[in-house]
Order: structure tokens, then C-alpha cells, then sequence
């Protein structure tokens, strides 16, 4: 059915052109340029797509706030797949140009370039690391500040009474701190929302999500990020270490910035999608590795979630660049703890140095930790689902708002200070509630957090006494006896690295199981409903934070049923695999978390119990739901690509998967073809195969062409300075003249794209696409004419569901 | 001139078979398969090539041998690529069988093949761990037997006089050692000698070694690193690891030994190259990870020497081998060191802790550390110089005593006991001469060895005081007196992996300069000398050695520099640093090396600077000459795909780099045809593109086709049983009636081959090659019909040289 419209369609288009005559079948090659002639299709495709792809980014913008507050009535669904989500090209468009460049550069110029890669890597290393650096800095003050106040004022009315006052306080501080996060958010860059990481995912993955990689969105997400944590909220400023750290690759790899509208005119080779990723996947890593001070995590995290296609010298690269960013942060980080050159200590959240000769584990443990992991996976999934029914109830009523405040704009026609809204969500959602409504659930849950907070305090009696060297930076002493402190409040009275690292290094005995068991509770309800506000934050320590509260109770529990043997003495270890089981039970990314773990903790020796850890929590967790980032993926229709094509989908064949019509285009084409092709967006695909026709009027094509193209020749420059923002086709004024004019395409068209026959099955196309991080693949017929072209969204639809293979549904929105 | 006759070739090629009549061209593409028509080329692939591979293998396997004893008059020499290597194809042959047998399974089926792969990373994991405890044990037991022997002989003398005696006999025992060890390599299997890392990088790479993965090499290897451990030369037991973990995989992940003649019916999915290759690249990480205790470092490992499409679920399977096997290690040995659970002493080598509190650097350190990478970088291009020389040399006497040996055998018609050499060595060479001097210059070092390490310690005049808690496992007082020892033999009189540990941790002042200077410069020669030898043996342990001498040496004269400074007090950290910086000179493996050193240093805080020291060596030393592994897989011609193709080749194209003209096939085509061709050795590619030509007569052919194959159908069983030694065409009796008869290659061709058209550029052929693991390539032009055929030796031979791109010559030896 769909293959016949394919072939009429095809041939309606030879015949237009008046293609498709008799040929002469060629017997024996020769060497000259064949007249064009029988041929009726070499696929080679025009890369313009981008050309006509950024009048879609308007679009695509709005459409990104409607997925936090969705104006149609379609229910938010992970079974559909947005067509609205542009596919970036990590395979180099070889056109005429871009190969006289790189004939003409000598093996110097290679060696040059080579260099400003390193450069570059070094540069992003260093400045993520100063960026971490900062927002450690300024947490840690602001932090000090906020304790301090509301500690001193707990101990003046603990003696007098009225700690309601107390409360009011602690509860203001907190929101106040979080509004001014939410409102920079949800007013001047929703992108900055979350942990960024699945933001990050999506585009080394190859889909390009707007904005995502711009100093606007760095910036708030900075801001943001030290707003959240300040204001007391279940977040970590890890996770968006990782975004940061690629918006800062994405911006000194191009040598200039949009933003501040300067161009340094250096690196001007490294403008396009291929350089671009390969440095983003270095920011990535540098971001890991100054969150968890772990190197090697950070590559293996890029190379996780990124790079398909493994290249040595990358890789390096990428290396080089979390390494920098480790030491940065270090070198400046024990400058300000006045300890200069004291190396260390990596990393934004430092677990604490797990001494091997103290902590060990026997074989007959290892069951015991399996069993965590599966209380992990479990947990993770009860998370998982929790915060996806909450998504899609804030996406519902945000669409319910969306509508009524439709209808209000109606009414009142301007007011100058909407205006701000207006510009990030459009007036056709007119949803300037929907951003006061986020900030004010973030200040609720702010204000909610910091009563949870106080009253669990407040009623427990979990005095333990303060040892002269305390690591406990806020000791709540509260109802305890003098020289004793509420241990409680060691959980919540604290920036949540310091409770996770309480929690694995405080003395056997600190905790009482009640206290940690309560903490759990609590915690882990507030963590699910603050991840999805409108706030740049991080899951991962929320998660290490519950996982390290259930995991040393179990260690107590242990110790408890079994007193006499010393194996058990320690909870911290526990508290350690029972953090693990949690995070990977939410967010399921396996191999680099464990050596993200290994690293963080300094001791190799627990690298086989987490790893066994993460595993059975992804497992476990898998059979239910998926994990956290790729649900909020999927929730946003987001066409992401595995890493292969569903096991059983070897019955489907390019034919099937393929879309079609493709809309062609001559070699030699009138502009006003052109243009009318770019400016008509029913055509998805965004790129073009050229074909060869068969016509006898070739030269005076040529002619006309030529008259037209003298004028100013477009260079590879052209593309590098407008790159990746191209100017929508509706920008360029073509006049009726101008249309009548033939524009000449080889040099722009990628002359040798790579094609598949209709009979490929599709795990062979899609190992082809995603190895080479192609954004279009032609399909051919046998005399190699083209009847198809394969894009990300026709792979992405088919997955393997709970019942065998499904396929999602497209959707323009 | 090359293209003419591959035109040329390609019509007559169609002539032959009445093609390329007058075609009608398709206006519209109906549905129903056309009747074969003018279409001359459908690139489609038969994969029989392996069947006629075999025949070749033996060939390979002489030729083998040649590399060690080269029996022409060609000098060796790296500007030459040999024909001789058949590729891996790491890209599956989807051939209709292959087909419907994925599309008959079930979800559920595949999920239990993914249980099997898991099931077999982790008996991979288990049994190299195994191999390396068994390693350790013998050797540890032995060395200690061997020491104490000599030990109390020269206790003995020492008083008395005639301390030759003890030399003598140190030499006879280190000799005899290393003569069984020589012997079983030199006689049994030559591929096992030396550390087998190069070997295991090109079958990563994907070319084809015979016997490399054999389980008579793995015994071999074993019994030989042993022997030549205890043997006292220059080596380490640590690279061989990789090796036997490689064979490990390659066995357990067939379900049976062709060796033992046992197939236990398992795994048959298995045998195919893209599956044994995914098994084999987690069987050398579980060998890196057992040797050195660097489970993540082993993953690296694999990576960057294998797989060049990074999946996810396959790397993480290679974790859990690389696991798996650091823990049976541990395990075991901690139940034989009689300390049960102890499991934080991961890996064979162990360079002992390094504890954060007390070694730290300082940022004005790093100079210095990137000065000794410098350094390590010029000793490492000597060593690798000298080494490139000495291998020259050993195989122009090689050659020689071929030429010399063959002259004899023509004399000597028949002995019995010489067909143990005839066997490996072919009558051709005849050299029964070179494995006796293999052997015998294998036993000249091993006496050499002793005798340098004996008149050093002899003439030595450092005496240490022995501490109560001392490290030395066997001190030797010598001539100091009561109480102390002689602190040469603690770099001499040990294996080596001890002294490394000794040179690391030892206490400042524990060695004398001038002792660690003379013990640099003698054991770097001897190293130098003893890569190469037919004993199998790793270089890890000696560069770390010697760079660990001289790293400490630098320490020591930096601490006299500036007395009173406590940063230079410890020269362990200089030992840490010039070992990384010899290591990295010599292999320059960058990445999964700096990994490695930090796992195996179990300390995060060195990182940066063992990252920059190897990248300075990396960089001093590609200045000079290539690293050593790279020396010796050129000196052998293998056709060794790097990561990228040469930056200044994009002025090459497919038309100019492929091999014409191709053998092509038809679809039905006569079995004396297809005998012929898979006979005639002179076609290279073994790989035959099958065209579909124009032709009336289709249904005799079909018929005629079809009463041949109802007698039995070929299945993938078939396949599977024989994989990888399918026998070779010679070995059919092929009747004069049976080469008439009519064959159908549809069920057994790889209906959807991928091609390039003729004008891709080189880079883009070689990213399409490599990313997918090809095997050949067909090269098409515009209508699709075959033109070329890229293979591996096609893409291998242009490589940067000091003066641009170079291309190397092809050999058939």
C-alpha cells in the first residue's frame, strides 16, 4: 500500500521534469562524463535542510513550553513521537566545498587543528571547573549564612518558646531563595530546568533541542542551581554540572558567542554538528568529573549517552578535558580552604575516603547486597512512577490553565509587563499563569520542606552526644542536654552532600533507626515532588541521600540481629551500597555509574558489590519502569535513538521504515523551486536528494546558473557564520526576476551520501545510521534511483514494548 | 590507466555472460519483482569468501613462521602490507538464512541468547581470573624455591670463597627454566611468544591471525610465562594475561574445542566472528583486569584497541568479565595467602598504596613530572629503537640460517625426531636449525641475566640496615654485615614485581644513587634484549622497572638538591612517575594506561599527573619512532586498521583506492564456475559480489538449480558446525557431472550489501569500513553496477609518513 504511492509518486516527479526517457544502457564504462542521460536517480543529497530548518525553531520553542504546559488537548504521551524535534548531522557533509578546504590543507594545517581540539578541551576543562568551583563557593556562603541565622534563632526561642517564629523564618528564607530560582527559570529559560541531563542525552544522541547549548541557559542554570540548593529543596548541584560544563564546550569550541554577539573569529572550522558534539561530549565529561570528582566516570559517561562511534583520539581528549576540570576545581577549591596544592580531595561532592583496611566485605555479603539492589530497584521504580503521574498532572493542568488564560488575554489586551512572558511562550499559549503558578509550587515546596524539616526535628528525640572533633558544620543542640545535638537534625539541618556523608562515615551508633527510617519516608516523597519543578536541579544526591538513609538503617539492623561479629559493625558500608541501590534504581545509567561510585568513594575494592548493586536495581527496576531521564524523554516525544534496532525487528525492511515521497531536486533548479520547496514544511525530511534527469537543455542551465552565482559565490564561510542558526527562508527577500533564475547545486550537494537498497533489513539500517550519526539515509531501488529516505524519527518509532515490537505514533506537535 | 582496465574488465566480464542487452527503462516501480532486466549490478555479497580462505590459512600459518625466520631474500620491512591476511568480517552476513532464523525467533529467545552472553562474560571472568591465580601461585612458589636455593648456596660461599660456584649454578637453573620454557614456544607454538598484546590488538582490529586463539596456545603460553618468570629474565607475567583471557573467551563462548575434539552444543549462535570478537575483547579486558586489578583500565583497554562501535550492553558485559575476574583473583589468593575475604589486594601486580595523606604534589611539581615524561619518552624511543634493530637483525639471521638449513635438508632426506619442526615450519624453511637457536639464545640471556644481576650484587657496596619489619622476602646479607642486606639484590635478587613494589615504598634512603643508576642501565639493555625472544613474556613489568629506578634516582638527587623541603622527601612518588613515563614511552598505550596506573595505584590523586607524563612520552616519543607494539605488528605487514584515515587523503577516492577487476557471480550460477573461482587463489578479496544479468533462460537455471539442492539443504547449522575452519575447496570432490550442475546462491548471499559510489572520498570509506567492522566493501557506480571492491589492505596501506601520505607496498608474502 505505502509502496505504491512511493513508486507513482516517484515517477510523477521523473515525469515532470520530463525525465525517464529511453537510455542507452551503458556496456562498458568509460572515463569521460557520461551526457546525463537514463539515469534517473544518483542519490546524492543537497544538505540545505538547515537552511529551511530554523523557521521550524520558533515552532519548536514554543513547542518545548508546551511540554511543560501543553495548550492542546492531546493527554501528554509517551506513545507518541514529535516531528518537531530536527535531527543535528554527525556525519560531514563532504560537498564540493568542504572537500576543496580540506584538499587544499596541508598536513600542517591538520597538525594546527589537532592542536586547537586540545586547546579547546583544555580550556572547557578549565572552565568547568571554575564554574563548579563557584557554585561551591557560593553555596557553601549562602549556606553558612542561611544555618547560621536560623540556628541562632532556634536557640533564642528553644530557652523562651515561640519556635513557630523559628519555622516562619526558615520557611521564608528557603522560598525567598527558591523564588528567585524559579523566577529566573520559568521567565527567561525553561530549558534551564532539571538536571539538564536529559537535555545533554537528547543531543549527543543527535537530536537537537533548542536553546539547550546557549550562555542565556548557562547562566540561569548557574543561578538557578546555587537558588535551589540555598533554598533548602531535596536537590543536588551536581547534576547540572554536566549541562553547564557542555554549554561551556559548545561556546569556546565555536569562538564566539550569539549571546554577547562577539566573534573572536577563531576556530571557525570547528562550526558544525560534528566538531560541536565531539567538544560537547568533553563538556559533558568535564562536568561529571568536577561533580563527582571522577575522571574517568565523566569519559565514560560521554561515551555512554554520546559517542557512537569510539575514536581513540577523542576519547583522549575527552580525558584530557576532565582531568583539567578535576584539578581546576581541586586547585582553587584548596586555595579557599586555605590548604593550597592539597590535591586530594576531588570533586564537588567528596563521599568521604573509604579506608580499605577498615571496611571490607566477605563473600557471604553479597547476597545480602543483591537483595539491597532489588530494594533499590524497587524504590527507584516506585519514584519513577510516582514523579511520572505527577508530570503528567502538572502537564494537564498546565494545558487547563493554558486555555483559561487564553481566554483571559482576550480580554485584557496589552499590559507591559506580560510582555516578558510573551516572549518565551508565545501568545498563543498566553500562559503567563502558568510560569507564576510554577514559581509558586516551588516556593510551596520550598516552604513544605522546611516545615517537614522542622516538625521531624522538632519531635524527635535522637540526642547523641558532640565529640571534640565533630564533623558536624550546624550541631542543633534543641531539647538535647548540653554537649549533645539533635541527630536528626545532622539529616536535615544540612546541604544534603554533608548528610550522604554522614551517613557513610559517621560512627556506628550516630543514627537511631527510627530517625533514619522517618527520614527515609519523608525525604523520599519530598525529592519526587521537587524533581520536574521549575528549578535547575540535580536527582543525583536526593537519591545517594534516601539510599544512604535506608542502607545504614539496614547496616543497623544487621548489626543488631547479629551483635557479636565484627563484620557487621560498620553501617556506612551499607549506607554505601544501599545509596547506590537507590540511584540506580532511578536513574538506571549503569557502567558509568559504578565507576562514577568507585571514584567518588576512592576504593576500587567496592567496585564488584556496585556494580552487582547497580545492576540488580536496573533489572529489577526495568521490569517496571523505565528510568527517570529517559521517561521525561519520552514524555517529551523526544525521537531518541537506542544503541540498536529492536532485537526482533529483522522482518522489517527499509521499505516499510522508510518516508516517502521525498521531495528531489536537479542538480541545476530554478530558485523559485527552491525556495517554494524550503518555505512548504509538510516536507519533514529537511534534506533533499539531488537527481540526475535525463534533458538535453543541461548548458543552458549552466549559463543561467553561472549569471546568477558570479555575482557572489557562496564559500564554506558563508555557511560557518550563520552556522548553526541559519536564516529561515522567509528572511530572504526573492524577487519574481530572481525566481526565474537557475541556481547550480554541486557544490553545495554531498555528491557521495551513503544509501541503502529498499530490502535492508532494519537493524542493518539502523546500525548504519546510528554508527555513522546520520540524519538522512537514502533508500534506493536496484538501479540505484531513490524511492525513500530514512530519518531518526522513522527508526525511533519502532520499540520493543511489553508485548514484542509497537510503534509509537508520530505527531506533529 | 588503473580505471580503464577495471571498465574494460567489467564489460567483458558482462559479455562473457550475455548481458547488458537493451533494457527498457522503468518509468514506475510496480510491485511485482521485475524479470531480470537491463539492471547490470546488484551489489549483493556472497560470503563464501571464507570457504576459500582456508586454504590460504595454512599458507598464512608458513608464513607465520616466516616472520620469525624469514626464509626470501626480501629484507623485512615495515613499508610493506601483506596479502596474506584475511580479514574478520565484524558486520553480519545477512544472508536469508541468517534472516528468517532471527525473524523465527521469539522476544523471549533473544532475551535468553542475552542471558547466555552474560552466562558466558561471566565464566570468561571466572576462568581468567583462575589462570592468573594459578599464574601467580606457580610462579611465587617456584621463584621462592629457586631463590632459597641460591640463597643458601651463596650463604654458604660466601664465607668459604668461590661464590662462582653460586653464579654457576644461578645461570644453570635460571637457563634450564627458561630452556622448557623456549622449547614448548619455539617447537609447539611460536605464536605464543612475547606478550601476545600486539596479536590480540590486530584480531581485535579485526585481521585474521591463525592460531591465536587456540587453546594449545593458551596452555603454552601459560606453561611459557611461567618458565620464563621463574627463568629470572627480564619479563612480566602480567601482559600474557590479555592473551589468555583472549583464548579463554574464544573457547568458552563457542561451547567447544576443536583441540579436544568436544563440542558440547551450546552457544552455536555464537560462532561468528561480530559475537566471537565482542567475547574476545571482554576476555582481554578480564586479562588486564586480573593482571593489573584494573577492571575499568581493562574495559579502556578493550575499547580502544577493539571495538570501534561502542554499544552499550557490550561494554557493559566486558565490565562484568573485567570484574568478575579481579574478584576470582582476590578471592582465591586471599584463601591462599590464608587471609579468607580479604578482597581489597586486587590484581597480580600489586604496586602497593599509595596513601593520599602522606604523597601528595604540588603544583610546581608538574613541570618536573612533564620534564620526566620527556625523559620517558627518549628512553622509551631508544629501547624501542634498539629493539626495532635487534629484530631485524634476529630475522636476517633467521634468514640465513633458513637459506642454510634448507641447503642442509636437502642433504639429510629424512630424520624422525625432526618432523616436531617440520610441522610448524614447513619443509620449505626447514629451518630446524632456527628454533634451536631460538632457544639457545633464549638460555644465553637467561645466563646473562643471572650473570650481570650476580657481578652487580657482587660488587655492590650498599648495605642497608634490615628493619623488623622489613619488605625484602629474600635479603641477602652478602657481604654487609649482621643485620643488614644488600640493597642491589632487592632490586636483582627478586622477581620483578617485587622490586617495582620496593622502588614505590621502600623509605627514603633505602637506596644508593649510584646502585639505582647501574641497575637502570643494565636492566635496560637486558629488557631490550629479551623482547623478542621465543619465550612468552610481557613488557609491562620491565619498563615499569626501569622507569621506576630512574624515577626514584631523580627523586633522591632532587631531595639532595633541596634538603630542607619535606615536599621532596619521598622519592616513591618519583618512582610512581618515571615508571608511568617508561611504560608510556615504550607501548604508548595512553588512555587505558593512565587508567591502569591509577587502578593499580589505587589512588585517584595521581591521575593528572600520570596522565600528563604519559602524554609528554606519548608525544617525545612518536617524535622518534612508533611505539613498540606498533613496531612489531608493522615488522609483520599486517594490514592495521587505525582510527581514522590519514587527514591529508581526501583527495583519494574510492575509484583510486579500490581493487578491480572483481569477481563477480551470478545469482544461479554453475558449480564448476564456483569451483574454479573459490580455487583459483589469485583472486584476493575472497569475497564475490553476485550481479543479476540480463538473461531469458531463468527458469531452466532455477529448475536445474533446485534438483541439486533438494538432496540436502545447506543451513546455517552448517555453517556454524564448521565455523571458523571451514575446509577448504580442494578437499570437495567435485564430479565432472556435478560441476554442470546449476547452483542457487540466494539463500547464502547478503542480499543487501553496503556500497559506495566511486567518487566517496577516502576518510568517508574508511569511517564506513572501520565504523562497521567491513570486510569488503563493493565499490558502484552510478547505475549500480560493480565497479571495485574495497578491502582492508586497500584502506591500510596509505599512512602519514614524516613526508605526507605514503603508500606501502603490497607483498604476497
Amino acid at each position: 500500500m505505502a509502496n505504491i504511492t512511493k513508486k507513482v509518486s516517484w515517477s510523477s516527479r521523473a515525469d515532470e521534469s520530463g525525465a525517464a526517457g529511453e537510455g542507452t544502457p551503458l556496456l562498458n564504462g568509460s572515463e569521460q562524463p557520461r551526457p546525463s542521460r537514463q539515469l534517473s536517480g544518483g542519490g546524492s543529497i543537497f544538505q540545505i535542510g538547515r537552511l529551511s530548518t530554523v523557521d521550524l525553531e520558533e515552532e519548536i520553542t514554543s513547542d518545548e513550553d508546551c511540554l511543560r504546559g501543553r495548550p492542546k488537548e492531546i493527554p501528554h504521551n509517551e506513545k507518541l513521537l514529535s516531528l518537531k524535534f530536527e535531527s543535528l548531522d554527525y556525519d560531514n557533509i563532504e560537498n564540493q566545498l568542504f572537500l576543496e578546504e580540506e584538499r587544499r590543507m596541508s598536513h600542517m594545517g591538520f597538525r594546527c587543528l589537532e592542536i586547537s581540539r586540545w586547546v579547546v578541551c583544555g580550556l572547557i576543562g578549565f572552565l568547568t571547573g571554575l564554574i563548579a568551583c563557584f557554585i561551591d563557593i557560593v553555596v557553601e556562603q549562602l549556606a553558612g549564612i542561611k544555618y547560621q541565622v536560623v540556628k541562632e534563632n532556634i536557640e533564642k526561642f528553644t530557652e523562651v518558646g515561640g519556635l513557630s517564629i523559628s519555622l516562619i523564618l526558615w520557611a521564608v528564607i528557603n522560598s525567598a531563595f527558591v523564588m528567585v530560582g524559579a523566577i529566573i527559570v520559568a521567565c527567561f529559560e525553561p530549558i534551564a530546568a532539571g538536571s539538564g541531563i536529559p537535555q545533554i542525552k537528547c543531543y549527543l544522541n543527535g537530536v537537537k533541542i533548542p536553546r539547550v547549548v546557549r550562555l542565556k541557559t548557562l547562566v540561569v542554570k548557574v543561578c538557578g542551581v546555587i537558588c535551589s540548593v540555598v533554598g533548602g529543596l531535596a536537590v543536588g548541584k551536581e547534576g547540572p554540572m554536566i549541562h553547564s560544563g557542555a554549554v561551556v564546550a559548545a561556546g569556546v569550541s565555536q569562538g564566539r558567542s550569539t549571546s554577547l554577539k562577539r566573534d573572536f573569529k577563531i576556530f571557525e572550522y570547528f562550526r558544525r554538528d560534528t566538531e560541536k558534539r565531539d567538544f560537547v561530549s568533553a563538556g559533558a565529561a568535564a562536568g561529571v568529573s568536577a561533580a563527582f570528582g571522577a575522571p574517568v566516570g565523566g569519559v565514560l559517561f560521554s561515551l555512554e549517552e554520546g559517542a557512537s562511534f569510539w575514536n581513540q583520539m577523542l576519547t583522549w581528549r575527552i580525558f584530557f578535558a576532565s582531568m583539567i576540570s578535576t584539578f581546576t576545581l581541586n586547585f582553587f577549591l584548596s586555595i579557599y580552604h586555605k590548604k593550597p596544592g592539597e590535591l586530594s580531595n576531588p570533586g564537588l561532592i567528596n563521599f568521604g575516603r573509604f579506608e580499605s583496611d577498615s571496611v571490607t566485605y566477605n563473600l557471604y555479603e553479597i547476597p545480602l547486597f543483591i537483595a539491597m539492589g532489588a530494594i533499590g530497584g524497587l524504590l527507584g521504580a516506585l519514584f519513577n512512577v510516582l514523579n511520572y503521574w505527577l508530570t503528567i498532572f502538572r502537564i494537564r493542568v498546565g494545558c487547563k490553565m493554558g486555555k483559561f488564560s487564553d481566554e483571559l488575554l482576550k480580554q485584557i489586551v496589552s499590559i507591559t509587563w506580560l510582555k516578558c512572558f510573551k516572549n518565551n511562550h508565545g501568545v498563543r499559549t498566553g500562559t503567563f499563569i502558568a510560569p507564576v503558578c510554577k514559581v509558586m509550587e516551588a516556593m510551596l515546596v520550598a516552604a513544605v520542606t522546611a516545615t517537614v524539616s522542622f516538625t521531624m526535628i522538632y519531635f524527635s528525640n535522637d540526642c547523641q552526644p558532640l565529640g571534640p572533633d565533630h564533623t558536624e558544620e550546624y550541631p542543633l543542640q534543641l531539647f538535647c542536654a548540653d554537649g549533645e545535638y539533635n541527630s536528626m537534625a545532622t539529616a536535615f539541618f544540612n546541604t544534603p552532600e554533608r548528610s550522604v556523608r554522614s551517613l557513610f562515615h559517621n560512627q556506628p551508633g550516630t543514627y537511631n533507626p527510627l530517625t533514619l527510617g522517618l527520614f527515609t519516608l519523608t525525604y523520599f516523597f519530598l525529592a519526587c515532588w521537587t524533581y520536574g519543578l521549575a528549578v535547575s536541579a540535580g536527582v543525583f544526591i536526593p537519591s545517594l541521600l534516601i539510599g544512604a538513609a535506608w542502607g545504614r538503617l539496614c547496616g543497623i539492623l544487621l548489626a543488631s540481629i547479629s551483635s557479636n561479629d565484627s563484620t557487621w559493625a560498620n553501617p556506612g558500608k551499607y549506607a554505601l551500597i544501599g545509596a547506590a541501590a537507590q540511584l540506580g534504581g532511578i536513574v538506571r545509567m549503569t557502567l558509568s555509574l559504578t565507576v562514577i561510585m568507585v571514584e567518588a568513594t576512592g576504593n576500587v575494592t567496592y567496585g564488584l558489590p556496585i556494580m552487582l548493586v547497580l545492576m540488580t536495581a536496573k533489572i529489577v527496576g526495568d521490569y517496571f519502569v523505565e528510568g527517570l531521564y529517559d521517561i521525561h524523554i519520552k514524555l517529551q516525544s523526544v525521537p531518541f535513538l537506542h544503541w540498536e534496532a529492536p532485537a526482533t525487528s529483522h522482518w522489517l525492511t527499509a521499505r516499510e521504515v522508510m518516508s516517502s515521497p521525498v521531495t528531489c531536486l536537479n542538480r541545476i533548479e530554478k530558485v523559485g523551486t527552491i525556495v517554494d520547496i524550503l518555505s512548504n514544511t509538510s516536507t519533514n525530511h529537511n534534506g533533499f536528494p539531488v537527481v540526475v534527469q535525463v534533458t538535453g537543455t543541461d548548458e543552458v542551465f549552466v549559463e543561467l546558473a553561472r549569471s546568477r552565482l558570479t555575482q557572489r559565490k557562496l564559500q564554506l564561510k558563508d555557511f560557518r557564520d550563520a552556522y548553526p542558526r541559519f536564516p529561515p527562508i522567509q528572511s530572504i527577500h526573492v524577487s519574481q526576476d530572481e525566481r526565474e533564475c537557475m541556481m547550480d547545486l554541486t557544490e553545495f550537494m554531498n555528491a557521495t551520501p551513503y544509501t541503502v537498497p529498499q530490502e535492508t533489513s532494519l537493524p542493518r539500517v539502523f546500525k548504519l545510521f546510528r554508527a555513522l550519526g546520520l540524519r538522512h539515509l537514502v533508500v534506493v531501488d536496484d538501479e540505484n534511483r531513490v524511492v525513500g529516505l530514512v530519518t531518526r524519527k522513522d527508526l525511533a518509532r519502532y520499540h520493543l514494548g511489553k508485548h514484542g515490537l509497537e510503534e509509537l505514533q508520530l505527531a506533529q506537535t
